[in-house]
């Protein structure tokens, strides 16, 4: 329990013990971010009566405060518009070497496979996109341009897997659009028929002889009420990145970033009621990584090193890559090597630690063994010199030695700028929403989507995966709650 | 579910629905290796009817596969004996950053303040150490010496956390010991009265209307048994190596691995079976992961390279550091280089995959990138000539230039050598051996020790360390079962 709660969220209630509901629906969601607002619409629309709860006194989560990139493909209007070619099996080649080792393949199959579907569906429902690309990579455009390239689609090792296309859309707003996309679905779920509930805290779960979770119990107005729920319950309440006993348990390292991206509701308490209810929490030590290495991406010509003065990683990847690669495996400490004729102002404010004006006294400056980063660079220099990046495989665009003095590093550890996370940890769930116990065996009533579960993203990470597997599986899980047999 | 089961482990047995016991005991310990044999016995002495279920004809478990190495510190008498000075405070320093990172501050401090005590245990029930130092270090001394370096207390980074002493003691048994160890635990359970029932499956827990356990359903003599636990049921029925779906779905990087240490009921099914009590899980991506790199020792005067080609740890560390540094953040790609003059044969069977009179020939030969291996080489060796390794910090009596031609690379990649692993994540439990559900609360009647367990080594590995913690906390949980007010 975090220092707030004043009930166990896995101490589910017994329904005989349930003297009388307060209040009921057939379909019962758990947080009204993307996963929530997608859940409500589908089952409405499926005829369900639905009830939506939310803690906080609106609608949008954490979904609101994101940048709005959703990652769709295989072909969608905006994609074809600007002229790239792609296929769902382009799409599921990549995402299954992104986010993997071992990504659910039968999650990632359907999604790609409904992803124009699913573009379809957003437009649908009010969210807008603008027909046009944007080449600065892995952000959302500061306009209000949709497309841009948010893995590495077109670096290595992922451009040699699959064929290199943009697949992250923004909706039509300028820059973050994640409250224009959540005003949209929020704006859907209500039109839908769906009750709302704000302000209602979801304590634990209401479980019957037989297992299945038939409702909730909520702190709402001042009191304890008894939430009935006909047909399922939903939880998309998001991940535990705010809860910082769950992330030091499940994943210690993800401690060290400093920005935990995340609402207060990501508290985990979602997953612990489920878990009361005999749910299984798979690759909770995975996480999303993120280091402010650009824009811009013209900075990439620099080289990143370890503490070693050793370079582990192309530049040019995704810097959510880049993130997890020096979280997981350096230990957090990376610094970026630029010289005069590469280095310039950034919009993550990244600053030039040391200064020197050769690289031995760089070396020096920074603590390094002496001889590592000298001899990285100059091996470094005789390749890019020839357009070439034998071990990495940087583009030959961005390749281009360090030989303008003064040489600079730009201090990249955890503890001397912004590396924002969240958990992508949770819930194990089938394609449908509906959540698994430890054998493998489907729980009835319970159903979740968004970061309540592990999703798309079993451990890579690609910029506008959480929004797109949130509103994708958070519609699956409503329609499976709204037409499931019971 | 694995193949070969047709109970759920999750799916516990509502305690009103036991029409009568077959078989009753204050204490009930499922499995009976190490942990299991020593929280009978404590638990027995304690003055508790005690019930041992083991699903083999006899007791052993993983532990008699062993080399039966114990981590034991403080100032043992063996240690006191061989001239080594110790204190529980230095073990402490050096479990703590050696099991990290965030290992149990609480499970340490107890485990090193009491394990001079636990040593006089152990021999009191049987368990003789030979006061004597055998000086090559990780594995089981061949002879039936007793102390050994089994984590690199000696080498870097730990020589300088703590005072390098050498920790693991081996019972008085020549070669593999861990089948000695579990005779004399056998039978000092036996002697204590406990109950042992072999051939006994144990399916699933039996759980009461306020959530504690009070016994379990097993399978005995072809048919199902209800087993009445009255003070508690202790879960030490090892971790779940040999359970594929459960090592893919928690921790994907360990499939690699191509050799399970375990014997068939590591199958994880006690870890499912308290989850459907309401237990937690937690560092299920942690495993124990070793490369048979030594014995001889002698032969990590060479030097491991990465795929790239760099290197990327100090070769005289702890060879389950080794490992693990490799599979989790190198792929599981390594190479060991050495010259003519330091390549030898080896226990483990290494040899030689590529020779070749000259290191350009060698990278060539193995497919690297040009120039990297050759520039880890000339930089080595300039540094080893001067006694040096400023970046990884190998001993100065193990540094030696690589200048003897023909050089050699011994390919340690986890397909072409042997890669022995075991799962190190599980449930969450107090020092008492008292399990935790999510929210952090003790869950009645359910205690679990050794590899069921997250214990000492909650991400870094010891040898020794898990016949050491199972013993040690074990002893722990029977005596909590068998003294708690019910």
């Amino acid at each position: 329990m975090t220092s707030n709660e004043t009930v166990p969220a896995s101490a589910v209630r017994d329904a005989n013990e349930v003297k009388s509901w307060d209040l009921e629906a057939d379909v019962v969601v758990v947080g009204f971010g993307c996963a929530g607002a997608c859940a409500a619409i589908e089952a409405a629309e499926a005829g369900a009566d639905v009830l939506v709860l939310e803690r906080a006194s609106g609608g949008g989560g954490t979904s609101a405060m994101s940048g709005g990139l959703l990652y769709l493909g295989g072909g969608t209007a905006v994609q074809q518009a600007c002229g790239y070619e792609d296929s769902p099996e382009e799409m599921y080649k990549f995402l299954m070497a992104a986010c993997g080792p071992e990504a659910d393949e039968a999650k990632v199959r359907i999604f790609c496979a409904e992803s124009v579907a699913h573009f379809h569906w957003l437009v649908a429902h009010g969210v807008s996109f603008k027909h046009s690309f944007y080449p600065e990579p892995f952000m959302e455009p500061p306009t209000d341009d949709c497309l841009v390239y948010s893995g590495g689609e077109d670096a290595y090792p992922f451009d040699r897997i699959a064929r290199p296309v943009p697949r992250a859309h923004k909706p039509q707003y300028a820059g973050a659009a994640g409250g224009f996309l959540m005003q949209k679905l929020v704006g859907a779920a209500e039109r839908s028929g769906a009750r709302i509930v704000c302000d209602a805290r979801c304590e634990t779960l209401v479980v019957d002889e037989r297992g299945a979770v038939v409702g909730a119990v909520i702190q709402h107005d001042g009191r304890q009420r008894c939430v009935r729920a006909r047909r399922g319950v939903i939880l998309t309440a998001g991940g535990f990145i705010q809860n910082r006993e769950m992330v030091t348990r499940y994943s210690p390292l993800l401690s060290k970033c400093n920005y935990k991206l995340g609402q207060d509701g990501d508290d985990g308490r979602a997953i612990r009621m489920a878990m009361g209810a005999g749910a299984d929490i798979i690759r909770m030590d995975a996480g999303e990584v993120a280091v402010p290495l650009t824009p811009p991406r013209r900075l990439m010509r620099g080289i990143l090193v370890n503490r070693f003065g050793q370079r582990f990683i192309n530049e040019d990847t995704y810097y959510g890559r880049v993130g997890q690669e020096c979280l997981f495996r350096q230990d957090g400490q990376m610094f970026l090597i630029v010289d005069t004729a590469i280095y310039e102002r950034n919009l993550a404010g990244m600053s030039a630690a040391h200064v020197e004006e050769t690289v031995e006294d760089l070396e020096h400056s920074l603590g390094m063994p002496r001889g590592v980063l000298v001899s990285t660079v100059a091996f470094y220099n005789r390749c890019a010199a020839q357009r070439e990046d034998p071990v990495f495989h940087k583009n030959a665009a961005m390749l281009q030695p360090l030989s303008t003095p003064p040489y600079a590093a730009i201090d990249c550890r955890t503890d001397k700028t912004i590396w924002a996370t969240f958990t992508l940890g949770g819930l194990h769930t089938q394609p449908t929403g509906e959540v698994l116990d430890p054998d493998g065996i489907v729980i009835p009533g319970l159903y979740a989507a968004g970061r309540t579960t592990s999703g798309i993203a079993a451990y890579g990470y690609v910029s506008g995966i959480s929004l797109a597997d949130g509103t994708f599986f958070g519609r699956a899980a409503g329609r499976r709650a709204a037409t499931v047999a019971r």
